[in-house]
């Protein structure tokens, strides 16, 4: 893994957890981004070179929806930035890690992204992304 | 805030917990460390430049104890650097933030640090932290 790509936060409404996090990191978010695929609209910010993303989910069946519904808000996802994601995803599937697709999918931040079952990551959810060039 | 720090991740079992890291991360942990005023063993992980702490509690009535207890094992705070902690621990009380406690505290890693409670901040435990030099 290169790098802590982003940290993605599971919010019940972007407009509202916006204001808080404007205030904590000391800057105004940059993007706002829909992932009709996955469900969601999500909001960055920056912490210097980091990234900050918050979740809304758009809806009830989401990804997100069903997190809040079973665990509140908070961390969703750590993100890695990969160089190859192919060969990341081939890599932790022959040491034994779920992914949970076969191939990448299409992320928000012109990302190609994939996601490795928290089971095998001490309840974590990982997400491999690597930028779309 | 001028990075994220680190990425704090409660487990039951750091030995466990830091094979399956060393596999996912591609490098081995650099440094354990015991915090005993908060009950726990760290051990940290490189990813690139970013670093990823596991907490493991040594005492049943430790935060992280008590936090895997209601949650299970995860991503417990997102820690951010900054260059003074009481400014920012000043900061972020005008604006109306709670915070976890009145001055800062000896932390992993050797920083000063502090954490600003998670129902100001969508769900998410933030921990301040800065080098003591």
């Amino acid at each position: 893994m290169l790098k802590i790509e982003h940290i993605g936060i599971a919010v019940k409404s972007i407009s509202y957890s916006s204001v808080l996090y404007e205030k904590i990191l000391g800057v105004p978010s940059y993007k706002q981004e829909e992932v009709s695929a996955e469900g969601v609209i999500t909001e960055f910010f920056k912490a210097g070179e980091d990234k900050i993303e918050l979740l809304e989910a758009t809806a009830a069946d989401s990804p997100i929806a069903r997190f809040i519904e079973k665990k509140g808000e908070g961390i969703h996802h750590i993100a890695f930035a990969v160089d190859n994601i192919y060969d990341e995803m081939k890599r932790l599937k022959n040491e034994g890690f779920t992914l949970l697709s076969d191939v990448p999918r299409r992320g928000a931040d012109n990302k190609l992204i994939c996601f490795v079952h928290p089971k095998d990551a001490s309840g974590v959810l990982i997400e491999l992304c690597q930028e779309i060039i």
